[in-house]
């Protein structure tokens, strides 16, 4: 086991802290003669990366990765992946370390200051060190790798909650989702947010958020009772990810109110004989299986835990404080989910694809 | 990796089918002089039995466990663990596979059927095979063993929601729940449960259910940043669970509405000096450490798919059938999923508890 | 990670000890639509049982294999794997614990006993417990089923060695490994160990041995650098084996004499274009890649250390005292090991070909 | 699993090819507060440098160590680990790729091209790619953080074979081993050793050799049966270094030709009343589990397949070529195993540390 690995078969180990000199991360098992060059990843680090808009941190960092093994140019002149692993780093560059020294005693209330002390008995204080969401930059090159296997496989994700303001998913747009900096797929909710984040912004408070991720193109098959479920799996990489409160599958949490003959999809076959399902409840799993249904996956942020207004606390020492933070932080942390959520589905896809693969040939 | 085992250093690997001659699993990593007896397993198994309510499934069975290995009596007269594989048993005696012969060959809406035969081209149709809700027994029972290696750690679980019925908080009392079948701790809501859910097993139709589990006693510490997480490895045992939709901590999903400022738990200290957190906001975990404060988690079941109404489905050979479950089901699948929450939730601390002894000592 | 697991994808946990009700085993990742009876499992096993000849021990168990889960019989009468886990277990019959009683609280030199107490603080003293080679049983018939999956692939074992008698490898014979009880394919060295062999039992003393473990049929392209390599699982999966001190692949520790020109197998092509290799130095395997050559694997099994001479030991209790083992015993534990040898093999070699499969496609 | 990672609780991921950018390493796992510089690396790297005699490869390669993350100076200005991953890079600097242009399209003898090749279709053939020995500068610095984490324990290595000559054991001088080029602990052996290899290293040609590692200061109790054994674990480590066909423990293969008297260890108490064994024939192991005296293991290292002879072998496309490696290489591959074979102990002991604690607290 890893503490700091995820997936079997098509494995990612991530390391790094928010300012150290870099930050990386070792993906394991892709398979070989994947087409795959720096090009590729750096289109998802440009949705993810910092500083694009003043809902989120202002930290800036050209978050420019770079791939230092497992590809060779081929005969055509295309770089391919080789099965061996591949190492891609970023370097920090925009680490403002003095904003954190005066925390550095001090627990800031919804982080992980206080556990991570109570572990370890020593903590990299500066921008949360390991704890901070830098470290999802990684997942995000992790999943652009993981894209790349999953050929016929399209996932794509959106913000469908901020704070109380729900989207009426009867307005769902994908094509709007690229349009706005919350990956909103209703352009009329997208401005709403828009105004209410900016209050948000300039009370210097914060708001959690709900986000959702879809998978479609996965064939019937994938996963594998009973501890090795599509679903449990991918429930796990959304929880792992910075501020994950909730995860839910399909229906999630509205189908315990729901009667058994409303949420059971019901199956027919379509004109060249293939099942369909004529709803989609479940979200595309069954047993730990899909079902050939696309995945549905939501999972809810909490708020950012750093805020302008002085919250209880106590210091290293023990004694009672009132701790404010500085630094540049994200008013809604869960917008820049968006595509970690996309990159932990692809990695989880990934992964139960080799391993499908592998047990049923 | 194992498809069929949870848990790293506290690790249990369960196997059998429904309509087998057994189920069992093997829990390897328990720490040695451990005192088990069959007795003490035996208490948790009874709390999941089937047929105790009319409730649940009539399917009866007395769910002896044997212990076969792992175990051993030491000079004092008192069976221990000696740190070896401890192999659990139960005999199933009650199978009526007969109930199942006609589904043999069509798909159940809302069950695996079909997205095992899609997975291995062959399935075990027999009251639903390894699929079957049969293999929770064998998660009781490991979760028993899990229990006697924690010592001063109190597991408790109960059901909060009943289909649309949702538990006012403010009635609970943890000594109700051993008083009504459902789990329940709230009197008064169980006998308005026990009326509603008349209905609908009167009416053949099931409904979902929400579990809140409950760890008190674990200190700040346990668990890993960052795929180690403790929060993570809680959600994807439950999620784990047979029917289980969405999972939530601490504030889960209603975190999304909050502010910064309404979610950090402040921190103080008491008489003695030791922190405290004013309020449980996190569900006793932040940044995937345990912060000390009581673990809280929760998680959906969707309703029973096997119900009493017809519903579109189609054959292993592609024609379209109406299918209507008889056999012998749960109305509310979410009730015996209370001591199957609880048992995961120990078995996730246990293993956490070693890991952390083994990194920090 | 678990103590009493191996493999990866193919992955065999045992459990029992030599004394207790049981021993058993369960085997995850088993592909489905494998045809797998109790049979196919049952003719390995005879082949390592004890009490089958005076030069094993004489210890008289059925060991009659029962399969708990993971088949079904298909629409045509077959019993195939399902792709669930394979739960196999073994009942003890005739356990003499009396014999062992006097050695409780004494170490019998050369065993287990003073490390697992040292470990644990509690051991189970019964025939060496967990530490017997009786767990070897589920080996074999975890192997029997690693066959099934191995289509196409023969994998023979045979003793080269007993005590300083090594084979002459020009009267290498096949067909003579089942006609002696020593698994030696040469019929006149066998009669010669067959009168050694008598000198060593009735002196009451032991003998180690030298056994080869030969595959044939492995394509091309099996393993994986660098911590995954075919040539370290297969040694470790032979270290693993009960009182094995040494494990050599191709020319082993012999390579260590020769030059590079003398090592190296040269490569030609056949009349149909495939490669040829004109030697077999490496035994099969080159980078930790099979090379389509037989896979050769030699492990040195030492003395059994259960001998009727006396020996200085201490008591738990820290006092110096002599022991003398009693109870039933081999006096070449090596000979039985060959079946144990063969059934590591086949596990390592099913669980390579779902990895590759996986990986490559 | 990982085909890259080795070890569970103190777990190592490597990366790189011999010829890319940079290779490295991450330790996971590793407890916190364990001073550590990159000095403390640094020394060992010196060990294994390429380049130091004419013994060895001619490529020069700083080997300089970079830690990119894990680490923070504490309050005392020591700096220490976190408890978080531990990133090491190494940059290359003196590849010359264009001396392996012309093996771009051929398989060398003894190599591991052909299997690459055929696992893969794809290989990076500039100075064997991953499959160099290269890696094994990542184990080195990995296991410069295992000696740390290690304390009271002393490992050390000497190579004591070299073609067909043995070292006479009763010359060992532990002061020698650094003072000459083949960690020779034996002077006089080291000057003939100097005058054999010189003869080989002008023909073009290479020779195998077996080298030690030993530990001292290991407690009982490290290890666990029966798939998680200490010795199982030590034996894989070996195993996976670039050309080693050999492991014993112990006595080894001797053992197969030792009765039962000859072999087992007695065992005696001390002054202060601690068991002490007579002798140390196991190596230091007992059913898998450390006795307190020192670990011994043994690996054979076959003959550098790297020669300037030309040898028969195919292109990827089949045609019959002769083949003569030009590049740099090691006339005895295994002088520069020694320091990669104790760093694979201090891993293996680092990760069985961590484990016993957990297991047994």
């Amino acid at each position: 086991m890893s503490h700091n690995s995820f997936g079997h078969m098509f494995r990612v180990t991530t390391w790094g802290e928010s300012h150290g000199p870099a930050i990386g991360c070792v993906v394991d098992g892709c398979p070989p003669l994947v087409p795959l060059t720096e090009a590729d990843i750096q289109g998802f680090m440009e949705k993810r990366k910092p500083g694009q808009s003043k809902y989120t941190t202002q930290r800036r960092e050209p978050d420019e990765v770079k791939i230092l093994s497992g590809v060779m140019i081929d005969e055509d002149g295309v770089q391919k992946t080789t099965g061996t692993p591949i190492s891609l780093m970023v370097e920090n560059t925009d680490q403002r370390s003095k904003d954190y020294s005066e925390i550095k005693d001090r627990f800031r209330p919804g982080h992980a200051d206080f556990t991570y002390d109570a572990k370890y008995g020593i903590r990299d204080y500066r921008g949360g060190g390991r704890s901070s969401a830098r470290e999802t930059a990684m997942r995000v090159a992790a999943g652009a790798v993981a894209r790349k296997v999953l050929q016929g496989v399209t996932i794509r994700g959106a913000l469908v909650q901020v704070g109380p303001h729900k989207l009426d998913r009867g307005n769902w747009d994908w094509t709007e989702v690229n349009n706005n900096p919350f990956f909103c797929p209703d352009a009329a909710a997208a401005a709403q947010w828009a105004e209410y984040l900016d209050g948000v912004r300039k009370a210097g408070s914060s708001v959690g958020a709900v986000i959702e991720i879809v998978a479609e193109g996965v064939p019937a098959g994938w996963g594998a009772p009973i501890y090795g479920k599509l679903d449990t799996d991918l429930t796990a990489a959304m929880m792992s990810i910075n501020a994950v409160k909730g995860v839910e599958v399909g229906n999630g949490f509205e189908s315990a109110t729901l009667t058994g003959e409303e949420n059971a999809d019901e199956i027919r076959v379509d004109d060249v004989g293939r099942p369909v399902f004529l709803t989609n409840n479940a979200g595309g799993v069954l047993g730990g299986i899909s079902n050939g249904d696309p995945l549905v996956v939501r999972f809810a942020v909490k708020p950012t835990s750093s805020i302008l207004t002085e919250r209880k606390s106590i210091t290293r020492q023990g004694e009672e404080v009132d701790v404010m933070t500085k630094g540049r932080h994200d008013p809604c942390v869960g917008i820049r989910a968006v595509p970690v959520g996309e990159a932990m589905m692809a990695c989880v896809l990934a992964d139960h694809f080799i391993r499908h693969r592998g047990q049923v040939g």
